[in-house]
């Protein structure tokens, strides 16, 4: 069975160096791997929890990333890559699945408790600028992962317990309407333990917050040049021996190096490359990479139409698949058509494989009753008595003669149904 | 301005007379009301807040309450009749309103404050028995009543809150989002200060609780026959005076009776009227209004599929107005198409009445320039200069001298497009 692998790509602001080899280019790469289907989503409705305020930077920032993960070589014909906000079907089960989850597994959250403690530290009311976003989050976000059934979800340690809250909240479901069967499947945590983090100018890992960061595509290949040329290094002169260790010049190069490229920048340091030509091959070579993406980078942002095609043509992919599910769930709570009474007891019936001789009384006043056999079809409609006991007595002889019993009261055979098959059916019920 | 009334109706269980006189048949009244626009939905997203263990009940009771209301006389024609379930599109709206409510507002709301003070007071966890679904209702009803830009809800006083609620969610986003408008529109509660009240079989307030209903159409004619008969009375002989204050048969009766017929029915007991005729004269007054109604309530449980198409047309119908809100909501807040940073853009000039010359690349590496009139309409591209710094030059003699300046190098006016209207064009720009 192929693996579903989910993975939620929260938009929020313009990217750098360290965002792509510790996050895009690995699981761009692993999107590739066989056996799997991807599933890429920008999680927007997400970001909304964040930035609600700044409705023009959340417009921003998606269009930002879907241009970046494309861009960096995400391939929208090989994975399903689309927007959360465009799936709204998610939040009819998210809504289904907070009737059935405890307030107490809200309540334990950690990024809610964390949130708690700092207010309660800072002698705040505790719930302090918390929204009903943040504190239902995880449950929207076992919405999005139930709904397309994923199996793997590849997180930072940090939202393993989100996981763990999607397992109890999908057995729950499964117990409750499972009836032995796993209607949804219990997701697992993917855990990367080589995120490989990339440092910073100062050799710090590279992070906005430190504010050390090498931009992937903002401000084109002169702000890529120009990044490169303030990592910090010693002061050493050309020609002198350099240790490839002192800075992170020499990390940086072999993100993006082939093994042999590696040996011969640390062999060359070693016997006096220039700071000034390191940083020269340095910055040629993430180039190199980087380059051909931002020009794609550049379109993208340029033709922004082209970007929307691709998204609403990677949800509408899967909107079936979502569907599906979500009226699978409704069917299973109960949020069923009206139709669907009489399907059910249809579907009961063909279960159990039983034929049934059912008596009703029509719109006319008068008392009717029909057979249908062990899969539920139609057979035969007859009766048409003023009163239900006669049409009682009625059915008693049609279950002992047959087709026989019916002269001179009102009868019909369905449609393609032989008398032999009512004979058949009456003979199954005898024996019932 | 045609006023918006919004009334949700919980699906829960079969009725009784006394929901029919204090509810139904009053709500159906106003529906008629001039110059009002009616809303009436099935709360079943609400309902399964309380049900979501027992789906067969909440199927059931979404059939049964949906031909109760039909069968009493409201008219899909009129009035929207809807289920709720099947406008998801409430959820987008839901979901959105959650990252802007504070999560404060939801702990102060009685239902949930009701809880926890019965579970404290038993020694329990606060939040012992506590969904998400119960915890975030308050926000559901607000997006339900805001999705139709509701004006009036008819709420019982314990509501009054949720309405309140619904209120300050409105405001917050009116004050983010509204530039000075009011977006969405502050319902107003409408409380029924007159709510008839029916006595039961006892004289005590008819409920389920007291066990001391008479059923409104379940059990037929024949049940509501045995139920009257059973009503309390005192033991006076036929013939003996009775004191019409003495029994709540007087009351049921009432609730169904013109001016005349009760004069005369109160009269007739003080006069000697035996108690046995007394119920007989309710029966037929009361079923006099009922049976014309049991039997359309029979007719549409018979066939479900007849009220599942009522609904279904019903929803579709208001459709429209709740996308149409969702989409307003959605720009606001930033969840915009992928054109839309340009289209604003346009948007910007247009109100502003501005032409202006545009300088790009374009993929063949080359820049050009356009210019676009007040409207946003494209009036000419040109350019396909290596540099950028001869484009501004070519920008400069263009605006000075107009088509002319253009001759030897790539230029197109768009279709339809006049030298005359770039003429037109650059002299407001000059003027700017």
């Amino acid at each position: 069975m192929t693996v579903r692998v989910l993975t939620g790509v929260t938009p929020s602001g313009t990217l750098h160096l360290g965002n792509y080899v510790g996050c895009i280019r690995p699981a761009i790469q692993k999107s590739l791997a066989a056996g799997t289907e991807s599933f890429y989503f920008l999680s927007d409705y997400h970001a909304l929890i964040k930035t609600i305020e700044d409705p023009d930077r959340i417009e921003k920032s998606r269009i930002q990333i879907a241009a970046t993960w494309l861009a960096c070589g995400l391939d929208p014909n090989r994975v399903h890559f689309y927007r959360q906000s465009d799936l709204p079907e998610t939040l009819e089960l998210d809504w289904i699945l907070n009737c059935l989850t405890s307030k107490g597994l809200m309540n334990r959250a950690h990024a809610y408790k964390a949130k708690v403690e700092a207010n309660e530290r800072d002698g705040e009311d505790p719930d302090n600028n918390v929204t009903m976003g943040l504190f239902c989050y995880p449950i929207l976000m076992a919405a999005d992962i139930l709904i397309f059934k994923a199996n793997l979800i590849p997180v930072g340690r940090d939202q393993i317990q989100h996981i763990e809250m999607c397992r109890d909240i999908a057995a729950r479901f499964n117990m409750l309407y499972g009836n032995g069967k796993e209607i949804l499947p219990l997701p697992e945590a993917l855990i990367d333990e080589e995120v490989a983090v990339l440092p910073g100018l100062d050799g710090r890992k590279m992070s906005k917050s430190y504010d050390n960061v090498i931009p992937l595509f903002e401000g084109g290949e002169k702000a890529l040049k120009e990044a490169i040329m303030k990592v910090v290094t010693d002061s050493k002169l050309p020609g002198e021996p350099k240790d490839p260790d002192s800075t992170s010049l020499t990390q940086l190069y072999e993100a993006f190096a082939t093994h042999e490229e590696r040996e011969a920048f640390r062999k060359a340091l070693r016997e006096g490359l220039s700071w000034g030509e390191a940083k020269e091959i340095v910055f040629n070579t993430i180039n190199g990479e980087i380059g051909p993406m931002r020009e794609k980078y550049e379109m993208y942002m340029r033709e922004p139409e082209v970007v929307e095609k691709i998204l609403i043509e990677g949800v509408e992919r899967i909107r079936p698949m979502a569907r599906e599910l979500v009226a699978q769930v409704r069917e299973a709570v109960g949020l069923r058509a009206f139709r669907a009474l009489e399907n059910k007891a249809k579907k009961v019936k063909t279960r159990k494989g039983k034929c049934v001789v059912k008596q009703y009384r029509e719109k006319d006043g008068l008392f009717y009753f029909k057979l249908v056999d062990a899969s539920g079809n139609l057979l035969v409609t007859a009766g048409g008595l003023a009163s239900g006991k006669e049409t009682g007595a009625l059915v008693k002889q049609f279950k002992a003669q047959g087709m026989a019993a019916l002269t001179g009261v009102f009868n019909e055979l369905a449609e393609s149904v032989s008398e032999q098959q009512v004979q058949e059916a009456l003979r199954e019920l005898a024996e019932e």
